[in-house]
């Protein structure tokens, strides 16, 4: 949508959208589990990949992280573009996964977000397909 | 999804999905209005930009292609990436948006299909904001 035709409440929803991507990216880039499960509403859903039974609220979205970060492996989001419609968004971005001894792969993902009218991501759809995988060797 | 967790009922959606979006996209490259529209579920919903209200069947597409395409315009799509996840993908593009002499704009469209059991598209819905808006001199 083209600014002109933005009402007032549009302005402010995509403002909370923006602000709730920014810092989900900031959280994965920390390694911030807590500051990351903080962005979500309580019931939110999380699909990863689209296809999959989509986990709900916080305790499960927890869960994955630990399953993402088990055995040492590190998980990097390199920001490609962000988009931003109403209260929702597109988060395109490279996820550099290396595991302890350094190696792993670079993923191609893009994020689907739905935030609410708090601000907080009430859900969260990872596309990503392997033709979105290169294999970074250790 | 990893391709060892797929079942072929998965396996076969993700063909009539990757089917409809190569032919989706060979019909905005062709300028075929009725091969279009041909890929839409009689009750399709298409919606573009995400945040302004959708549009619903066959008809009410075809009156947007044609307002799209008023006046000489040309509109002309350069294949980013697809990444499919069963019985939906994400298509991302560059539209060329050419003017009868010749400028125009390049904006960078992230589009999210959803594809019934026939293979034909039952909801699309275009993500671009601003900032993805390049202005192309005459």
């Amino acid at each position: 949508m083209l600014a002109h035709q933005k009402t007032p409440e549009i302005v402010a929803a995509e403002q909370r959208t923006r602000a709730a991507v920014d810092a989900y990216l900031d959280a994965w880039k920390r390694g911030d589990k807590q500051a990351l499960l903080a962005l979500y509403a309580e019931d939110a859903e999380w699909t990863d990949p689209v296809g999959t039974p989509p986990m709900r609220g916080r305790a499960a979205i927890g869960e994955f992280w630990d399953k993402s970060h088990g055995g040492g492996t590190r998980m990097t989001p390199q920001l490609e573009r962000v988009i931003v419609c109403g209260d929702e968004a597109i988060l395109l971005f490279t996820m550099q996964v290396r595991g302890a001894k350094g190696g792993g792969m670079d993923l191609f993902v893009c994020d689907h977000f739905q935030v609410d009218a708090e601000g907080r991501i009430r859900s969260a759809r990872a596309f990503w397909d392997t033709s979105g995988i290169t294999p970074v060797p250790v």
